[in-house]
């Protein structure tokens, strides 16, 4: 029995483009979707109201590692998992943790049975293994659980390559033998209340496709998960440091051999003007913390590009942000404002900015779905790529 | 012609304490009154939406001071004054800025024409007088202005209290002086659009009440005031670091002498279990840093105690922060995600415990307002005394 659904509802003739309907235990959700970050069980700067009822999110990330380190995992269980904790309605995607374990950790130690690794908070040891990552997000009660994985930087060796897609390979077995025997365990219980059996409520399981910057590797890699019979797949190893041609061409490479009727999950992506390209080799789901974190830091995304908003070009500046968008922010303050809050620290800037960055990657999201059901992604592309949507003037 | 309107709706036969409504060119205002204070033209935490919508708030203090170092009289103006720059539908009231400069400024010396100080942010010089001050906050549009004072530290002596006393005084003359011929200056053009008198749309002026901690002073100050017909009064110089029962003292010098039929403003207090007894004295309008600023640190007012969100005992507690509260913190969240969100730096923290504060400010004041009109404050009174509001466990 699958724990989510994946439903294609219109595909694209020419490139590989789909738009389609993924139903989770929390909802289901229109793809091509971008999922907002939400690493400490909070999108920085918003509330679940914001998130849920203004801006429409339908699901969001949450990062196992920060939350095993704090709050904890059993914390979270005792909560009522992680969606009661923070309140969130909707469906909820958890990474692995292992990305931060090789960004964050100062220490760490990789071997075949996992990797052992220092809080960044406290030095306090940790281990992550293949089964106690799946045995957190089950804690968390994710609706979308991503096996370990080991996550390289850029460069590294064919051969580094090869070891470590082998041992990702591998860690994806144990994951999801352990995951298979959580869902036996429960499956025939019941929940109180709505009788529904419980493991209708566990999440699903993604493997992650690795193998660098290796075309062949990322194939074998595919190929080899592919024998999981996941509900979806996710396309690890992006936005790591190398040019952006070469994470689409990774992302090309396994397109053909990833199922069709499962979901596609790039992971750590991307720009603004990148959403399309993503699409357009087939990916499904999005995440990145571009949008939320350039909001803190003065960037914001707008219909006719890039604002910065500390310029003393926005000092008089009584326009919106972005007359063409609708969100909050720019129905009801100005860029002289928004200056002013950025310049003097003041939190309602990141609850403004941030606001206004995800509603950009939204409608840019909005805007795929619909070129592709209405059967024009084509010129969609053609457009965005003639125009790409970060850059022009302002 | 009053630049503001109020009306008293009913008195405590026992006590000084009165409902009110005070109609202001943004709004009538239900007193007595608690205004938040959104020193940098926000509420730190909360959107323009947030305070009017959800919390109800009709008028909230903006801090003349730090918009005049940041950013600046001229460009607010420029931006159609602080109500559409912040995008504030309701009332606002301003200090003069004197308070600031006292406790803020590096470098400032006063003399009988102003002071003269160091912006805290550049080290640049400015001066602040009786007459440009009011300008200042005529630029900002404010519903109600302050006059120039001086605010003496706590303690000073008689001689220096009766020196500073005798400044406020004349700096009140020459602020009412140069506010009424702007009166006169404007009266007579009509606004763009609405039709509307401009003068009618300016706010109204309030002169401050000084005396240090001496009842004579504080009353031979009231006494001179009241020559000038203003359509308030504020009294300040309190919470500088004198015992509780001193500043209460103050504000009962005064009461028979301040005008009944103007609302008086107590600047700078309190806690929550000070604000029935300022009522009591006769204040109407209040305002204060703590409900904000103390969230922000981690200390919340319930109606069951005070609660120190990082302790403990709170880290695996399910319950909301306050269960008789309906904001939406209360509604949502818990207290262990509130205490992640502390322990994390996140900024959701500081958006729900401001707004949760704020409810509860906003709520003591529904309270007092409500047993005035029932005729019931005396026992509301004797009731909170015995329970105070910020004590008891939880």
């Amino acid at each position: 029995m699958a724990q989510i659904q994946f439903e294609v509802v219109a595909e694209c003739p020419q490139t590989r483009a789909r738009a389609g309907l993924l139903h989770t235990p929390h909802g289901t959700i229109e793809t091509p979707v971008f999922m907002p970050v939400g690493t400490q069980a909070t999108v920085k700067g918003l509330s679940a109201r914001d998130l849920a009822d203004d801006l429409g999110v339908r699901i969001l990330l949450a990062n196992t590692y920060h939350l095993f380190v704090r709050p904890g995992p059993e914390l979270i269980r005792g909560m009522g998992g992680l969606h009661r904790f923070m309140s969130w309605p909707n469906a909820i995607l958890t990474d692995s943790g292992g990305y931060q374990v090789f960004s964050l950790s100062g220490l760490r130690k990789i071997d075949d049975r996992g990797v052992v690794f220092q809080s960044h908070l406290n030095g306090d040891l940790h281990t992550f293994t293949p089964e106690s990552t799946v045995d957190a997000q089950l804690a968390y009660g994710s609706d979308i659980m991503m096996v370990l994985d080991e996550c390289p930087e850029y460069p590294v060796s064919r051969e580094y390559a090869r070891q470590s897609t082998d041992r990702t390979v591998r860690w994806a077995g144990q994951a999801f033998g352990h995951y298979r025997q959580r869902l036996e365990q429960t499956s025939g219980f019941m929940l109180p209340g709505p009788g529904v059996p419980q493991a209708s409520l566990m999440g699903a399981l993604f493997p992650i496709v690795q193998g660098s910057m290796f075309a062949d590797l990322r194939r074998a890699c595919a190929s080899a998960l592919l024998e999981l019979e996941a509900d979806g797949y996710a396309i690890g190893g992006l936005s790591v440091g190398e040019p952006r041609p070469l994470s689409l061409a990774m992302v090309e490479a396994t397109e053909d051999i990833l199922p069709r009727n499962r979901p596609r999950y790039a992971m750590g992506v991307g720009m603004p003007a990148e959403l399309p390209e993503y699409v357009a080799r087939g990916v499904d789901m999005m995440d990145c913390v571009l949008p939320t974190r350039n909001a803190r830091n003065g960037c914001l995304f707008t219909s006719e590009g890039r604002v910065i908003i500390k310029q003393a070009r926005y000092k008089e500046d009584a326009r919106p942000l972005d007359p063409a968008c609708r969100c909050y922010t720019c129905s009801r303050y100005s860029r002289a404002y928004l200056r002013h809050l950025f310049l003097s620290g003041e939190i309602l800037y990141a609850m403004l900015a941030t606001r206004h960055n995800l509603q950009r990657y939204l409608d840019i999201m909005r805007e795929i779905r619909h070129a592709i059901i209405s059967e024009q992604y084509p010129e969609y592309l053609r457009s965005v790529r003639s125009t790409p949507v970060e850059a022009g003037g302002s």
